[in-house]
């Protein structure tokens, strides 16, 4: 077999098309019934006995024969023997002759002789003579055997899934085991020689980077319905890694393998696929996504995803995720989808077709805003801060702000943030979004936090310094403590900023989006007028200052590692990674709210949080409300 | 403490908020990342690394120093000197100086020096020199150390649900190991000295049944995100019942009994409330569900159900389930309604608010009617013939036909059965629902099918006799041969219908719905012609005429037992069994369809798969199509 060549991009349809050609079902099996929920008959039940299996006393009272009580009412009661008693569970001993009636319990089998159960509430006893003030048709407050599922009834179809309702009726059948569809079992292969299992030592220094896609797509396996099984990681290297892909596929019904993009990597899988099988198709054309494989690895359906999490998880659910639901018997569930406006305008330019990671957010109206999430294909976070999928067709070109669409939840209970925030990380403001339901906090700093409120898109900014925001009211806020971050015990003994200036410090600054950023530099500005110099020739003095890192701890996190002497950050984080601290001033924190939002319940969480700050963020050093 | 007296039902509400306050949340814990889906995040996970970890390029090309492309174009590429390579998962062992590159694959660490990465396709190479033909930017293919996630920010807030998404970020993060809210332990006990677990010997004749409630409720805990204990089937004898409700309350979170309704049972159940904890609530003025008991045994909340299994499923998930998922922190999910029109009307007078199982079924317009599924609360088949519960509050005394009302779907993937059908129950007819997707049919025998499908209720019914109905057309049908099931090998030698009028023969008939009744009465008529008598006559001279059954296989297995001579049945049935077969005659089943729904998926379907009858019930005897 030569290998084939694919120049051209497959479109989506032939890529789907290609995947539900592949035979991913297993065989049926069998289950206990008290572990069948989710799953799905293989073949249809008939009932194998009646139920009740007897004829049954549906009300507490006395069987009678019907007969006997004609013309009874309560002016002129039937008045009929006491023959004996059947309890629930027990084998009647008696009949019921002409003109005598037993006392039985509901549950109770109804005795020989009887047609009916007179309610105990329209009878009198005295002295072994029963009272009967009702005449009763035959099969009053009886449920005649089968009358609920008779022998031979059709009772559940093939292809029913098992919920609570369906074992309750394959209880009564008396059926303990249930023939069900198999669940495909899918082997899941990360290569790579960078990733590093969840839990394991990881080497950043060698480039070494958490195993993202295994875990992901293993859980969305099993959220499909189907049965995951992680293979050892392989690196690139050819005979271990054509030792797990074989394996694989011999174990499995399907295997994905997720990665590596290197050249070598692709190649050993080029090589088993031709060894053993057929490659049907190479690439697709989606954004993200294209570097889509599917074919055949002995017996086994092959599925090459993206290495990238986001690509991996999107080309997932896209194309994978039917093909296994579909191997496991299980129905599409209910697409959820939202119809909301775009709040920004976003440009598309590739001419493919593109699945868009998109955020979800309620404007004060209730009216659903869609806003792009990306940040590239290698961010994990994507992940987190998306609530669906907009599927923007090759041929356009951009997306206007206020334009309609429609967004592809991930799953139909996906609901928008309660609230929605972009500006200053901080770590009070991370235990006061523990008090508010279904948060969403971009860290982005102050900047990107003005803009995303000023562009309608987040209902609070969380900033320092300028606070003027037209449409914008305050909520509250507090102060931190700023400074200097020093290894534990000032061993430099920095006692100020000048130090940075005038000394060999290696400092870390934080980007320009942060809110610290501009509180040291209008500090700078003052030592500069002090010294009677030009703030710019100040920043250069500083070694290190243009190394800007983004969220609050890593200026810290670079001190603690012993890669700087000192770092821009807050007496918070210093004492929390057992640092030392250089005060320099407190800066004050704000929060911000779109005055037409603030009727947001979220909204109104965090407010009452922000009222509550003492004793959220009172055991945090440096903190002031 | 003295016995409490309850002389009202609680409403509803009273209940709800009574079971509110009790407290069923267990301590958090800690689970593997891999087995985390669907748990809820016990408390916020801060990111404790950078990721990435450094400095990553992001594309296949070279790492450059920025500065020296600056002004490169394809006109003028800048020339640097080639000084070595770096992969991904590999620590690099060159710097970048000034008027070098170095080669980097995607993923690999930027080395020490460089500050950009160009993609290789903007690249030449040449015998150690690279031409860039681009001027790039600082930071330009590189994502920077902690540029998707910083050490220190907040990853996932306190109740977050955990999706493939989820465990995503914290696979990213390194976590293999995440606090978690506990699953609520919930002990299930039934009681009654007539159940029977699934799978265990049944005898009908002491009145035994099958526990339907124990499996059913365990598995409606899971679905809520508890964990279902089961306890060992509790007879009503004191001693054990009481040790078993202690011992349940010692494990568990909240102790669930359902079963048995009898007096003595009760009384055990209060006494231990009495012992052990308090009783808060006895009755609630709910239909179903009126004998709900609400209190608290040891250190354990309990929760007594209604016996009848659509009773103890209705309060449980009225009730029950809230508090279970409220404990777990499961957000209540999507609460997913339909709104339809009444098909029929319907009466109420009992003056308490009815969870009324409702069954759905769209008209020929897409419409969706409503029809009420009762069937007595002692019916199982009633769990999976209704597809979810409107609620009628208590003053409401009828819902009109055409109504418009709300259904509380069981859940929100439950959609309307494709086909829904009523009338002869046929193992012909069996074969052909497997073809079609979600029908159902409801085995009520040819009478009630023609009046559901009159009175615009169902898709189809399927019928012997009388075919002509306004707005019906007929999709198909078949003969089959239908005559008296005997023992095996026909041991009384029955050789016509005229033995059953003529000798002592224990005959079982069919109920009058069903349309074999009415095909052996015509033959019986004739049968009187004959022989010049009066019908009832020859009615009353067959022992047992009057004995009627519901289902196509009961007479048969009637006779299998030996409960009678001769039953009225199939060929089919009589083989199946192995049972003996006097032919009597064919008769004519036909599949009536409303001339409005015959564009409806489900009704094609189950037309094309008549059109393949041959195939499909080509293995059964007495078929003829």
């Amino acid at each position: 077999m030569s290998r084939k060549q694919f120049r051209d991009l497959a479109d989506p349809e032939t890529a789907r098309e290609t995947i539900a050609s592949l035979d991913l079902a297993p065989e049926p099996t069998e289950v206990p019934l008290r572990e069948a929920r989710g799953r799905v008959l293989a073949s249809r039940i008939d009932a194998e006995l009646d139920v009740p299996g007897f004829d049954r006393a549906s009300v507490d009272g006395y069987a009678v024969r019907a007969a006997d009580t004609f013309g009874a009412d309560e002016a002129d009661p039937a008045e009929l023997e006491l023959a004996g008693a059947v309890h629930a569970g027990v084998e009647p001993s008696v009949e019921v002759a002409i003109g005598e009636c037993v006392e039985v319990s509901t549950g109770a089998v109804v005795p020989p002789g009887a047609d009916a159960v007179v309610m105990v509430e329209r009878t009198d006893e005295d002295a072994g003579v029963v009272s009967v003030r009702t005449a009763l048709a035959p099969g009053d407050g009886v449920m005649f055997a089968g009358a609920d599922v008779a022998a031979g009834e059709r009772a559940l179809g093939p292809g029913t899934v098992l919920t609570p309702r369906e074992i309750g009726l394959l209880s009564a059948l008396g059926v303990d085991s249930v023939p069900v569809r198999g669940q495909p079992t899918v082997g899941i292969i990360s290569t790579g020689d960078e990733l590093v299992r969840p839990g394991g030592d990881l080497d950043s220094s060698a480039g070494e980077i958490y195993d993202v896609n295994s875990y992901t797509i293993a859980t969305a396996v099993e959220a499909a319905g189907g049965e995951a099984r992680l293979y050892p990681h392989a690196g690139d290297d050819y005979e271990a890694m054509e030792s797990v892909l074989r394996e694989a596929a011999d174990d499995c019904d399907l295997v994905l393998s997720s990665g590596s993009t290197s050249a070598s990597a692709v190649d050993v899988i080029y090589r088993v696929i031709e060894d053993t099988g057929e490659l049907l198709l190479h690439g697709v054309a989606v954004k993200p996504g294209k570097p889509m494989l599917v074919g055949r690895i002995a017996d086994s359906a092959y599925i090459g995803l993206p290495g990238y999490p986001v690509s991996a998880l999107t080309i997932f659910r896209t194309f994978v995720a039917p093909a296994v639901r579909e191997a496991a018997g299980l129905p599409e569930p209910e697409t959820a989808t939202v119809s909301g406006e775009m709040a920004v305008r976003e440009r598309y330019s590739e001419g493919r077709q593109r699945y868009m990671p998109a955020g979800l957010v309620a404007d004060g109206d209730g009216t659903t805003l869609v806003y792009p999430v990306d940040k590239g294909s290698g961010a994990t976070t994507s992940l987190v801060e998306a609530d669906g999928v907009v599927s923007v067709p090759p041929d356009v070109e951009y997306l206007d702000a206020g334009e309609r669409v429609t967004v592809h939840l991930f799953s139909p209970d996906v609901r928008p943030p309660a609230l929605f925030g972009a500006g200053e990380d901080d770590p009070a403001l991370s235990r006061l979004l523990d008090r508010v339901d279904r948060p969403r906090h971009l860290g982005v700093g102050s900047r990107q936090g003005r803009r995303r409120l000023r562009d309608g898109v987040t209902d609070i900014a969380v900033v320092t310094g300028d606070a003027d925001i037209d449409g914008a009211v305050t909520l509250g806020g507090w102060r931190r403590q700023w400074g200097l971050v020093v290894p534990a015990g000032n061993p430099d003994d920095v006692s100020d900023l000048s130090d940075l200036v005038d000394r060999e410090l290696r400092f870390v600054n934080r980007t320009t989006d942060s809110g610290l950023r501009g509180t040291l530099e209008t500090a700078l500005e003052s030592l500069a007028a002090d010294r009677d110099r030009d703030v710019a020739g100040l920043f250069s003095d500083i070694d290190g200052f243009g190394l800007a890192v983004r969220a609050h701890e890593s200026p810290a996190r670079k001190v603690r590692s012993g890669d700087a002497d000192a770092g821009l950050g807050l007496r918070a984080t210093a004492e929390k990674l057992g640092l030392g601290f250089v005060p320099c001033g407190t800066e004050q924190v704000q929060v911000l709210a779109d005055a037409s939002r603030t009727g947001k319940d979220g909204v109104e969480a965090f407010r009452q949080a922000l009222d509550d700050l003492p004793a959220v963020a009172g055991s945090l050093p440096g903190y002031d409300s």
